[in-house]
């Protein structure tokens, strides 16, 4: 095990590689501002006719259902596939998986045809996934029936992927180990896609550090922690701690983020 | 008659309602921020596969048809009549309607098929659906031959809704009774969105007093006034005022917002 | 040449032209809220039902593939079409043009078919499109092999538009004549979607100045580098800058600009 935020910041900074984002309308320039301020590249693109292609481009891959529809959902499969033939990891975020059958049968159909690397949901929608009860409303986790520690390592086992469940405490797994991330603050939970800007965050890092995606998609969480809580330092609420957010981001230091973050293998 | 724009906040928070918008690409994010700051929760969706089991979630549905084309019409048509048939009550903003065929068209087709419970829009917009007067730039109302408060009865009647008509002034009618807010500030009209956000705030109010939609409708519109005057103060201009007016609705405060509302009937 | 940014300011003011923008989804409420702070009108639409009529109101039209789809596409050769018949000044942002061969196919179109007025681009975009070397990374440029101002001077004589290429330091021509323009801020590099709105300001300029293409865009550029420098000062990083950019174009002075302004002919 390597964990050093720093580290997988300081690489992006340098490399800084392309993130391809199929997403949702509600958080678009949210998620692509998140990516840029880290220090990575985002393109959001979602035509049949160059996904794939754009893809082949790109150092990882979002997908997000937020405001799914078919055509989206196509295009999402269309790059899913290439970037599964071309070992490019793929993190999904299954917004709102649970509050309609249509969204809960599309998130099993993406897992079931791509090669999804990390799925980032919060404990309503991956609870929903492992078949678990859970309460989902609309595109909010209310509740969850299982302990968040051992949801995380369900999933992974069960889907065959890290499982990355955020919440209060966020935690990762691979499956076997569980790693928890303290770091965060509620203002996150007052603004909209900042869900969404954890998934984007989780791609930024995945690109830099394919090979370790577990470490990764932890260390994505705690760095995107520190930004939110230096940003809410300061913040009169939630409008400006959104704005804020995006300076935290971009002000992160490689060496006092390993010093700050909150990361525990449980 | 019973206005308390502190006590329907307070409803709000409490209970969390559900709002289901379909509205446009531009506002998207606001609407869902501001959704939140206030205390309720948004969901966007929009695919004819789940939109009328997501109303069914959902304690209020808006309709805006800021950016429309076919798709999205009859998405908005069948969350409608999903409203409809449950009594959930549904708020639509005729966005630009007047400033093409295709607007007019679209918003006469969605107030006969579905029973819309609160008409919001401004002056021009208004007024071209009663067949009045009215120059319409683009999406932006210049000027109505009728005195708001007239026209705001004038709507309710002949339209069969709450009409809450936005301006410098605010004026709501049932089509007998019309209330007027003072409430507000000019910076609103300074940002893109802020009436999409005031149809938002309508729905949210509607959600938590589903069987007043007048007093909701002009509560609505009074917080959300008072909210802008607070984001006003210390905002440099429309890109700080937007960011401090989340701020302001996540700082309102039921027993001084009661005491801060401008609202007359007439 | 008549030159005077500050000029053209007051004139969009007091005429408040509309511009009818067909941008993509993640930067569609930025351009609208840089076109409203500069105190011109917005409008957004993209259905093929209204984009002939809703061309027609307006004063110029802003053409924009960043996200975009066949049915998008559509939409702007129809609304180019419309715009060329009358007569009014077109910007067209070839977004990403080099990334994939869908975008440069697309854009190659818009070009053949519609009568661009003023091609903003960046230099990889705009080298992709005049067949110079170019590196592209999903819709970042990266480098171009020629020097920006004779870019700009071969773009604007083999695609017989001016040619407007951002840059640190940006240059426009019109095949004969090249202006540079020294104002703007690194932070613009920051925040996704600035292209855009420079885009859409050159629409706004377009409006006001329709007969003088070459000054107008240039004018655009220096206005809105002015506003970048002024949003910049106080900015605590790319989140902050952002929305004091708003704050700063609103507050752009007729006067003061033209003092500031730094264009100078090569």
């Amino acid at each position: 095990m390597s964990i050093s935020p720093g580290d997988t910041l300081a690489a992006i900074r340098e490399r800084k590689p392309l993130v391809h984002q199929i997403t949702n309308y509600v958080v678009m320039n949210e998620t692509a501002n998140a990516t840029l301020a880290l220090g990575a590249l985002p393109v959001m693109a979602h035509a049949p006719e160059e996904v794939e292609e754009m893809v082949g481009l790109a150092s990882a891959l979002v997908l997000n259902i937020g405001t799914l529809s078919e055509h989206w959902v196509e295009a999402m499969l269309l790059a899913g596939g290439a970037a599964t033939a071309r070992g490019i990891p793929v993190v999904f975020d299954p917004v709102g998986v649970g509050a309609t059958e249509y969204r809960t049968r599309t998130a099993r159909r993406i897992l079931d045809l791509v090669d999804v690397t990390v799925l980032r949901g919060n404990a309503g929608e991956v609870a929903t996934l492992v078949g678990a009860d859970a309460e989902v409303r609309g595109v909010e986790s209310m509740a969850s029936g299982i302990e968040p520690a051992e949801l995380a390592r369900t999933a992974a086992q069960r889907l065959g992927v890290v499982a990355s469940v955020t919440g209060p405490v966020d935690h990762v797994s691979d499956g076997e180990r569980v790693l928890a991330i303290a770091n965060g603050h509620p203002l996150l939970a007052a603004v909209t896609g900042t869900g969404c800007i954890a998934t984007a965050l989780t791609g930024c890092f995945l690109a830099a550090k394919p090979d370790e995606p577990l470490e990764a998609a932890a260390e994505a969480l705690a760095a995107y922690g520190v930004a939110a809580e230096d940003a809410a330092d300061g913040a009169e609420g939630p409008g400006t701690f959104h704005a804020r957010l995006y300076d935290a981001l971009a002000a992160l230091h490689p060496i006092t983020l390993d010093e700050r973050v909150r990361i525990s293998e449980l």
